[in-house]
């Protein structure tokens, strides 16, 4: 047999990473341009999946969708201060368009907030026109150092979110709103359990009031910051004069949100469930659902078995494999790299015994199964295998998160973690939302990953680092 | 009663465009950015609704949707070069990213043809990897110096095929399916008839060998291409080097097509069956098929009327128009501009009676019906109005279609019309697909729109400009 074109995880967690991406048909690196890939079949198939999941959930709750320019006048960015520090290390500018030097050079949209506060001054006039709840699909792009498939890349494509409320409550449950909705899209879709949380002042949206995430925990024990959703307060109505009429009859300015989840959860997705044999997908995001492999050899019952296979893949809506020159065994190494939740073998003996054999991707495990019973048992596997995905990914979440009680025990615990080395926790400690306290823990390259929502551990305590009083846990971690 | 907000066709077409998209919540501009437009609510939902249509008839015919970068490096646009010479003069071009100068700039893909060859050359080594059916959903930029809404604008959405073949003959055959997937949608879910044919040389896509397109006609009898498909040749195998060992073990380049349409299409929608009165959207496209309006005055058996609308808004599926403070006139007023195809009426008289009325917007013909019957009539008055459409926007295409057989008559018909006075015509004559010929209408600025697939005409000819025998009448006209 040959060797495994994938590295195992406990050899070098990101080489494996790489591999699963590569291997799965999920993306491959565009070096042509720097840090961007290609998003390969199985990879958009997953996003369409996603999009068609979050956007159903958007318009739900009253979300329309809108188109607004990939360009901005680079001087509207230098508008909202915090916003311009926070972006333009990271700007891609168009200085010359149409065979001319510009005046004012455009940049690439890096996120939508300045344009959009823009275009909210020009639509919002009265209370009448509040709320306002828009959402866009779109690329932006941002000129990162480091980079990886789908996790970080320079461009990449994402969802986000544009509200305008006419008082802070309201944009406060918006904005709170949408994170339960990413936490519901991870968990109940993706199979990947988060913490939904606050970010620390150090590590909120550049222009935000409060940023609001979801942290889900790889395999390596890494956090991967999974969808954020901001509390924009006045500050881009301030930048751009969003002002209103409100009921009493008073100019104000609109509170604002903004909120997006990117192709990243794709890099999460596979790092939460994938193996040392490729790619898995929770059956509700697979493109792919089952596969039959027809096994027979040349000249041998083939005709019936076929014909058997393509029967039984119309009522399972499945897919039949019947490429010829393959080898059975390829098509199931093929299938799995692929991360196809269920895979049905049907040979002669099978055909006679009026059977069917179904695999499962994750466990390996096979069924033998009457074929009058294939629609149903598929059917529960699949409800099975999405469960179980679920569980195992939070036992490994619950299992990962210790507690530590001083700012040297949670140096011990994660100083030398890395991505490659994997090892990583999540550590609950009590530490003051303070850029000193986010500075500290910077020296061994870890961050508060949120302060969460719902404090499951044991309420206030003292800063390991201040020694001030503070009123709950946060999550410490090393991240993506 | 108001004003109009929108301009008679009849008085200046061009500004009745831009109020029916303004009025309709389809898009407006953004002037921030040279040429650019906010897609707005209405607008995008009609491209959600025909990226559905076309997606779904895409990968019926076993295309599979990717992404490649926005960036493309300035030297692979030269690899081709009558695609560097047909491009060159529209492009936004990144001289700066990250903080710093780029040694090599990169430009914003006016479409992809480039990039997707370098993949191909990675991906294709042999007869077995092809055909290889690819499709993306994105945005390109194209520095335009005269822009109008959805027509044409400096950046626009579209969806770009690119497929490899072992035969010229298979490539032949996949633009032409593709061509016929255009008119499909044009006609049976846009309800905008449209006439399929080749372009001339002076007019094909620059790099390809053949291009094929759907020309409409708008209702100042103006042309609007609405779709293009391309038989690339070995045009850009050979300039990136995609080679594979065909089926005898030599080495070949790749046949290649590639197919697009864009958020032009909306403009086309648009213009096809919009009137004074605003917006019209055949039934198909509609995002909201039906709206009721009740009718009551203050106090008077408000709740009753209410209830009645929405419980037969769930048997519809229709929208209540139950906005507090709006006449029913406002609200009548409001759909009407939106293009909603069918606006119930309900008041305490139709209640009594056990009526609602049905108001059609294209016709504006109005109907009492029955409540239990409404759901039924509902259903065949939007499909009647599907159908009507159509054919009115046929008998104008056909009625405006006139022979000539000199090239003073042509510009006789066409000379001084503009988009702003209408009264534009497809000219059918006999002219020879040479340059000297196309350059012979730029003089009254009219060009050859197609030369169409299937003649309906007299066939062979005398070329109005060289006197040489052709095969067909070819359509000419005046142009979006």
């Amino acid at each position: 047999m040959a060797e495994s074109p994938i590295t195992p995880r406990s050899k070098d967690f990101a080489a494996w990473y790489q591999d699963v991406v590569l291997q799965g048909d999920m993306a491959e690196p565009a070096e042509i341009v720097k840090g961007c890939m290609v998003i390969k079949p199985n990879g958009y198939a997953v996003w369409e999946g996603l999009q068609r999941e979050l956007d159903s959930r958007f318009k739900e709750t009253g979300h329309q969708n809108v188109y607004f320019p990939l360009l901005i006048p680079q001087s509207f960015l230098q508008k909202e201060a915090e916003h311009v520090e926070g972006f333009a290390p990271e700007l891609a500018v168009v200085t010359i368009a149409g065979g001319k030097e510009l005046e004012e050079p455009y940049v690439i949209r890096p996120t939508s907030e300045t344009v959009i506060g823009h275009f909210f001054s020009r639509w919002i006039q009265s209370w009448r026109d509040l709320p306002v709840l828009m959402n866009q699909w779109a690329n932006v792009v941002r000129w990162e150092l480091r980079t990886r498939m789908f996790l970080r890349t320079t461009e990449f494509l994402w969802q986000e979110g544009h509200t305008a409320h006419a008082t802070h409550g309201e944009a406060i449950a918006e904005a709170l709103r949408m994170l339960d909705i990413y936490a519901e899209v991870a968990e109940q879709v993706m199979a990947m359990p988060v913490i939904k949380g606050r970010k620390t002042n150090s590590e909120k949206f550049a222009g935000a009031l409060q940023s609001y995430s979801i942290e889900a925990m790889m395999q390596n024990g890494l956090a991967l910051q999974s969808g954020t959703s901001h509390d924009l307060g006045q500050n881009f109505g301030k930048a751009f004069n969003v002002q209103f009429q409100n009921e009493e009859g008073r100019l104000d300015y609109v509170w604002q949100t903004s909120w997006g989840v990117s192709t990243r959860l794709i890099g999460g997705l596979i790092m939460t469930h994938s193996d040392d044999k490729g790619l898995v997908l929770p059956p509700k995001l697979a493109p792919v659902k089952a596969v039959i492999v027809p096994i027979f050899r040349k000249g041998e019952e083939g005709g019936a078995v076929l014909e058997a296979a393509h029967k039984i893949a119309k009522e399972l809506g499945a897919k039949v494999d019947d490429r010829p020159g393959q080898t059975p065994g390829a098509k199931f190494f093929h299938w799995e790299r692929r991360g196809v939740p269920v895979v049905l073998e049907l040979g002669p003996r099978d055909l006679a015994a009026g059977n069917v054999v179904l695999k499962r991707r994750d466990t390996g495990v096979k069924e033998i199964v009457p074929r009058e019973q294939a629609a149903e048992k598929l059917q529960a596997a699949l409800a099975r295998m999405q469960t179980d995905l679920f569980e195992k990914a939070r036992k490994h979440l619950r299992d990962n998160c210790v507690l530590a009680n001083s700012i040297d025990e949670v140096q011990a615990i994660l100083g030398d973690v890395t991505a490659e080395s994997g090892g990583g926790r999540f550590v609950m400690v009590h530490l003051k939302d303070d850029p000193a306290c986010d500075a500290r823990l910077k020296e061994f390259k870890a961050t508060v990953r949120c302060i969460p929502l719902v404090d499951e551990y044991d309420g206030a305590g003292t800063c390991v680092v201040t020694g001030e009083r503070v009123e709950q846990r946060v999550v410490v971690g090393k991240a993506y």
